[in-house]
C-alpha cells in the first residue's frame, strides 16, 4: 500500500481514543468492558483501510471486530471509516502483530484473520510474512484450544507458502479455495485489494486453518 | 480415460508375466525378489499407459517402479511400453488400490505416487477419489512410517479436496505448488494427462504429503 505522510494522523487518532484505543496492553484482559457485552472477539492482523473488517461487522452484529494496522497514515482511513459507520462493534489497533499477546490474554480473541498480508516475495524476507511460524505461535498466544486463522490473498506464491507453514505448524487445512469468487462460498466480504484484484481477473485463494493444540 | 475394448489383452497380459505379475499377492513381502535388488520401490496408483512411470524408472535407475491400473485395456498399453523401454526396474499390476496391502507388507512401498486421479466430482462419489480416507489408510498399510504420498492433478475442485482430506487424515503438507510448471520443480516427469492439459494453458496442481504416524 502506498503510504503518504498524513502530519494531522496522530491528532485525528487521539480525538478518537473510544475507537482506535491508545494504550491497548492496559485493556488486557477486559476487551469486553470496552464492547460492553460478551460477544466474541475477531480481530484482522493488517486490517488497511478497514473495509473487511466493517463489513464483517455490520454482517455479523453479534461478534465484535478489532482491527489491528502498523501503518499510521493507513489505520487513520480505516478510523475515518469506523466513524461514518458508527457499528458499535469495530475497534482498532495501530500496533505491531507482535506485541498481540501483550494486548489480550490467552483466548481473549476467537478468530484471526489475515487478508492480502504482505507477500515479502523475498526468501531472506521469509520472518516477516504473516504466516511465519513465529506469528502462528503468536497468534496461538491469544485465541482459545482450536481457535483459527481464516486467510485469503490473491498471491500464489504466499499461498503456496502459508498452506505449507500452517501444515508444518501442525494446523488442520480446512475450506480450501483456489478461486473463492467462482466458489460457492458464501458471504464473502471483500477487502480494498480484494475488489480490485478479483476485477482483473485474478484468482483469489482463501483456507481457514485450525491450531490442533 | 476411453477405454476400448481388446479382446487381444488378456492373452498379451498372460504372456509377460515377469513384467505384468499375474498373483502378486504371492509376492507379498519379497518384491525385492522380483527386482534382484533391495532398491526402493515406489508405486503409482492409477498409472494408465504408463508414461509417468516409465519416465521415473529412466530417471531414477536405483528405483524400483510399480505402476498399478485396474483398467485391463488401459494397462495393456503400459505394458507395451514397459515392454519397448527395456527398463530393468519397472514393474505392472492389473489390480484394485483396495488391494494393496494384501500385495505389499507394511513398509514394502517407499512412496505412493497419484497422477490425474479421476475427479469424481459428485459429492455421492467422494469415497471412490484417491484421496478419500478410506484410500489414504490402505497407503498407509503399506508405507514405513512417515511415508510419502506425491500427488498431481489439472483438477482444481479435486485438489482442494485433496489438500483438505490430507490434512485432516494428519498428514504433513509440503512442497504445494499451485502451478507446477511455472514453478522451480525439477525433474518433473510428465503423465499423458499432464502434457495434454498443460498444452491447453491448464494449471498443473502438486503436493507432497507425509504420514504423522
Amino acid at each position: 500500500m502506498r503510504l503518504r505522510n498524513k502530519p494531522w494522523a496522530k491528532d485525528f487518532i487521539a480525538q478518537h481514543p473510544h475507537l482506535l484505543i491508545p494504550q491497548p496492553k492496559e485493556v488486557m484482559g477486559s476487551w469486553n468492558s470496552i464492547f460492553k457485552n460478551d460477544n466474541p472477539i475477531h480481530i484482522e492482523v493488517g486490517t488497511g483501510k478497514g473495509q473487511f473488517i466493517l463489513g464483517m461487522a455490520e454482517q455479523n452484529p453479534d461478534i465484535n471486530y478489532i482491527g489491528v494496522e502498523l501503518a499510521e497514515s493507513v489505520v487513520v482511513a480505516a478510523l475515518q471509516k469506523t466513524i461514518e459507520s458508527a457499528l458499535p462493534n469495530v475497534r482498532l489497533l495501530n500496533v505491531n502483530a507482535e506485541e498481540l499477546p501483550d494486548i489480550f490474554k490467552s483466548g481473549e480473541v476467537d478468530r484471526v484473520y489475515l487478508n492480502f498480508s504482505d507477500p515479502w516475495p523475498k526468501k531472506r524476507h521469509e520472518k516477516r510474512r504473516l504466516t511465519y511460524r513465529t506469528f502462528l505461535e503468536t497468534y496461538e498466544r491469544i485465541l482459545p484450544k482450536n481457535g483459527e486463522i481464516h486467510f485469503k490473498t490473491d498471491n500464489q506464491g504466499l499461498f503456496e507458502y502459508s498452506l505449507t507453514s500452517l501444515s508444518a505448524y501442525g494446523m488442520l487445512l480446512a475450506y480450501i479455495s483456489l478461486d473463492l469468487h467462482k466458489s460457492d462460498f458464501e458471504g464473502n466480504v471483500m477487502t480494498e485489494y480484494e475488489e480490485k484484484f478479483s476485477a482483473k481477473g485474478q484468482r483469489i485463494y482463501r483456507v481457514e486453518a485450525k491450531y490442533q493444540n
